[in-house]
């Protein structure tokens, strides 16, 4: 028996066919999947994941990860994520590059680095094919990552004319937040929500109609009903009531839009990024359990068609420089201290705000303060603070409460709290130090980010990635034309 | 012929075995390689290597990576860390795993975590097979990484005790640091180097014998000529006269392991993981190019020998919490600041400590410190300071001159400095954040590390791993057996 099967398998050797796929090289005999999931936690490096599943075994009182359904796909690699014009990357030319496989320069979107010539999206081309394409995110709609998919912009602050082209990109649904200013940023142009229901977009904004819509309402746009000032939704771990959830929105999308001729999906989840902008491990552990809930309905519908379903989980970039462990807590560790904190940074700064603004200035007390960060960080009470922490919290409270940069120098005040809130930034830093974690920035950082991928072509991603293989590979496998003009 | 192929394809499936290997699976007809290099960058983890490859192509006036040897592998994934009793793991239970595919408690060496029972190492199965082993490490040979290969211990600090066992091992090549306590640690006991010259070794401690030693002369342990007064080598970028390089001497491994029952040689960028502890990135730098550098000559081996070759390149734990972006320096980077520095942390503390010595307390000036850290860190001349620095730089200063604390809280202390010289951490730091990264500890941490992998048998590493599935990769790739005691 053994025998035969070498007798066949060098038959089947010279008949020319390899055996097996080696990365770069596409055989004609290639996968061909038909239905492609691009997850993009905005933000997401290596670090962001496994703090997320370190908590899940801690919760469960054992030592190591929980693994999530990302960490559970048979490709694992790096991609470097490098712009055109700068080692650190941002949101639109690393969009550009996971959309086109063209990198581009800073703020640049689809547009090639010098911004003159448009470049075509691998959801543009997936939708001249006949497939159906989605576009989901949990910030505005017009933001760069999902914009880099639908539009061709020279700056990403154009949101409008991003609407526009969205309008004009003829998708078939759009899910998660709204746009960013409908009727422009001086109010003074045609609302967009009412072009997109002209267009014949059905314009989801309430649960109950959420819940009855079918592939028949398509072209949809999905608009969270809870909508921040920017129109992104809340994040996960603040369970705004009425709010739909980014896992919510991919499943409604996974129903809405299989078809025989297949689809492709970008979903992102945009918050996480925003969550490490603010040093917020809490809020980022949210969004990426909320993002990794999404990724386990797209691994259900890879379970039915495991030969045609290709799914992909990525980041633009590494925010916010994490790092597992820091140098106060040496080698000790105790992630579930996040657990203590009850909102988000972003919330929590919002109390801020309100308090200042109700109190007047010579009525303001730190003990009043240290009250909410109390009930919201559980710092001072059960978890106890060293008195260089207190010390920190007080400088924090003077800075915040007078208005002053006090005796700071400017790069000092850069580090310390950058725009933020002091006192919220404060108190989540040392909640995230006390957990034995810590940020070095409040941007984004070069470091390459991981890229985890399952299914029918998984095979090309291995081995060491920039960010434009993976759009040239889906490109590839797809076998997706360029668009005539 | 392509329904011929079809049909032969159907014909080997139903004979029973499978086309393609997948990773956790492994046929009969699994690869079966005989020459095994195991890279262990201690401390190394993703973006350690990643800033070494920005600062290569920013030399060259270039953004974004000029790719290392390691990264241009197949095979790139990640594996977990922690040890049976931590989430942030020590080098000698991650050592065991990755020596045993066991994981242990903190601090054992080569034990179970009871510390009761040996646990038999991936070395000493092929050495038991017939295979030559080497074992490499630019510290002390008995250093925790290393002796997980060769030793059983209940504690790393048994360096004498790991010195007898190194004895016991009868493994064919040792190279790069020589004994910590070569009489113990109260100089009382039997010489562990004449031990090892008795036993049958060729001790190479110099120049001329290294340039003519062959397989003749093994067994043979190789004493870097330069040892420290821990018996580690020099830093590579300290250049230091008649010292060995640990690439000079995995070359010379090669050429004298070479046979045809094959070979395991396991290679430690030990200093790797003290440059970051010491958050010293000019130095970590110069520690990943001289591993790339010895796994250069791998590769050169693997081209020759594909099919029969395995390289692996990992690392035993992330050291430093390193981050390739920096709050003050935000979306900028200038990796090649880092050329600026002259000497590596562990001369210039030297230097500081002597000038201590020889200047009388009231004689010691700043601006002789400054002088020095101008002409090893290019800081406050060509490199401009700002005042936060100065006055950071000042601080520094007085702290390490007058010996005390001064105002410092205990746990800010340890943030700032831990037990490094103030000045040194004070102007290393400086640097590294003016190249736009930044570190979060002085201690190891949690995120999982970068495995890389070329060669017969690379399949087999797909997929997030733990560190202990590397070992049992090797152990079933080499069809290694247990040893009957």
């Amino acid at each position: 028996m053994k025998k035969l099967r070498y007798l066949l398998l060098l038959l089947v050797y010279i008949t020319g066919s390899p055996l097996t796929t080696m990365a770069g090289d596409v055989p004609s005999s290639d996968p061909q999947p038909k239905y492609i999931f691009l997850f993009i936690g905005d933000g997401m490096g290596l670090a962001h994941v496994s703090m997320a599943e370190a908590l899940l075994a801690e919760r469960q009182g054992k030592t190591g990860i929980q693994k999530l359904n990302m960490s559970t796909f048979p490709v694992m690699t790096f991609a470097t994520t490098f712009a055109k014009n700068r080692y650190i990357t941002c949101s639109a030319a690393a969009g550009t590059a996971l959309a086109t496989g063209e990198k581009t320069s800073i703020n640049t979107i689809g547009m090639d680095s010098a911004r003159i010539h448009p470049l075509q999206t691998i959801a543009e081309r997936a939708k001249a094919k006949g497939m159906k394409v989605g576009i989901m995110t949990t910030v505005s709609i017009d933001h760069a990552t999902p914009a880099c998919f639908y539009a061709h912009q020279p700056d990403r602050n154009r949101y409008y004319e991003i609407g526009t082209q969205l309008l004009a990109s003829g998708f078939d649904f759009f899910g998660g937040g709204g746009f960013k200013y409908p009727t422009g940023k001086k109010k003074d142009r045609a609302d967009l929500y009412h072009a997109v229901a002209e267009q014949g977009y059905t314009v989801v904004k309430e649960q109950k109609t959420f819940d009855t819509i079918s592939a028949k309402s398509l072209p949809m746009m999905v608009v969270n009903p809870v909508l921040s000032a920017s129109s992104d939704m809340p994040y996960a771990m603040d369970s705004i009531q009425g709010s739909f959830s980014l896992s919510g929105i991919v499943k409604k999308a996974i129903e809405v839009l299989d078809n025989p001729k297949g689809f492709f999906m970008m979903v992102e989840g945009g918050k996480i990024d925003w969550a490490a902008h603010a040093n917020d491990a809490a809020a980022i552990v949210g969004e990426v359990f909320e993002l990794d809930k999404a990724v386990g309905y797209a691994l259900e519908f890879y379970r039915k068609h495991p030969d045609e379903t290709l799914i992909i989980v990525t980041a633009d970039h590494e925010t916010g420089g994490l790092s597992l462990g820091w140098a106060g807590t040496s080698y000790e560790s105790d992630f579930t201290l996040l657990d203590r904190q009850k909102v988000s940074g972003e919330v929590f700064d919002a109390k801020i705000e309100a308090y200042k603004k109700r109190t007047p200035a010579s009525m303001v007390r730190y003990d009043s303060v240290m009250r909410m960060i109390a009930t919201d960080f559980g710092l001072g009470t059960d978890i106890k603070l060293s008195k260089y922490e207190e010390e920190q919290l007080r400088r924090a409270f003077r800075i915040s409460i007078s208005g002053e940069k006090e005796s700071l120098y400017k790069d000092e005040n850069t580090v310390l709290y950058d725009n933020y809130d002091p006192i919220g930034i404060t108190a989540r830093k040392i909640l995230a130090n006390k957990a034995g974690i810590d940020f070095t920035t409040w941007m984004h950082t070069g470091t390459p980010v991981p890229v985890r991928v399952i299914g029918s072509g998984q095979e090309l991603f291995n081995g060491f990635l920039d960010n434009t293989d993976i759009p040239v590979n889906i490109i590839r496998l797809l076998r997706l034309q360029a668009i005539k003009q």
